[in-house]
């Protein structure tokens, strides 16, 4: 497919409620992609911050919990950072669970569609200590 | 370089035997990047569905154990995770493993030739707990 | 925006000093973004090389402290990795760490600007035993 690439650029929003809120974005990104009319190409989906994450899971309650749960193991709470020595925020947990995860994900999509499973959504993982109003980049890049 | 954007995508499938596989597909996406005939731009390396990853390694047999043990000691098997509890096919730390590491991947590609390292492949991981028929999406964007 | 995307291929090299060292490269991809000219796009930041990754971090010594300290809970350099049994070079824990982490990034820019937060920075992490040359690539596509 030749020629006839575009860019479009588009935001989601949206208060987190508290730390470990996981949310799905999926359709959100799906109707962001429909009105976009691109047939095939990426889609970068990326959170503004230093505390907070994109991935995939299947978005089910038992998962919500199992995965914030691995992170804890991973990044206790009540263990000392040197970030919270610094600056009391509390929040050196959340800031390496973010940087671990990464805030980025692309995913190619094929005849309008994105290519992902049918147990695999597009989530927004809040890391931070309280709830925060969080802006979300979905750019799409795609031939019509 | 300008205009003459590109968008090819292409498959893999293949069948994995079971938990913790590690499958170097570094060659397959070479190929698909040769017959596309594009000079620059990026791959994106897509695996669809919620328990398996896709990351670069050093494919030598060692790093094929230890990076399954490390990530086993960071999800154990024989936890006790809520997915399990509702759904009991447990693979809850399949799901969670699949998470951190995440589904995708991009690569640049430079005058036909992609930007690896020489010790660096491009590996599949099976984290489900049994082979399954597996789908990866080879999405290349670039100029000829 | 139709039409008009470029792709433009950029470096960075860098000599690490050692195990563990975080290096903010923000400052360098933003001079090629505005340098590119372009205005809407992404740019993906791949490091070459299986022992080293790119993330986002708030750049501040805490915690270029507190992510290498929770990694080396992940994978401690005095545990027994099968790959330093083999190639004796002592970097079995170098590897899995940057499998986990990741060597790319991708980043949206909207209007000439990189979409990171104030407290946001993109970072090369070197997690070989030694300080090392490194070649990160810095490809942007997008429009003017």
């Amino acid at each position: 497919m030749r020629n006839g690439t575009n860019i479009i650029t588009e935001y989601i929003t949206l208060s987190s409620k508290g730390e470990n809120e996981i949310t799905d974005i999926t359709d959100e990104v799906k109707t962001k992609l429909n009105e976009s009319k691109l047939k095939d190409g990426i889609v970068t989906i990326f959170v503004v911050g230093s505390t907070a994450a994109i991935t995939t899971i299947e978005y089910e309650p038992g998962l919500q919990q199992d995965f914030p749960d691995m992170l804890e193991r991973i990044a206790p709470k009540d263990y000392r950072y040197m970030h919270d020595d610094t600056w009391h925020d509390g929040n050196g947990h959340s800031h390496v669970k973010a940087s671990l995860i990464g805030p980025s994900l692309t995913i190619p999509f094929v005849e309008s569609e994105l290519s992902l499973g049918m147990w695999q959504q597009i989530v927004f993982l809040e890391l931070d200590t309280r709830g925060r109003n969080r802006k979300i980049i979905v750019q799409l890049i795609g031939s019509k």
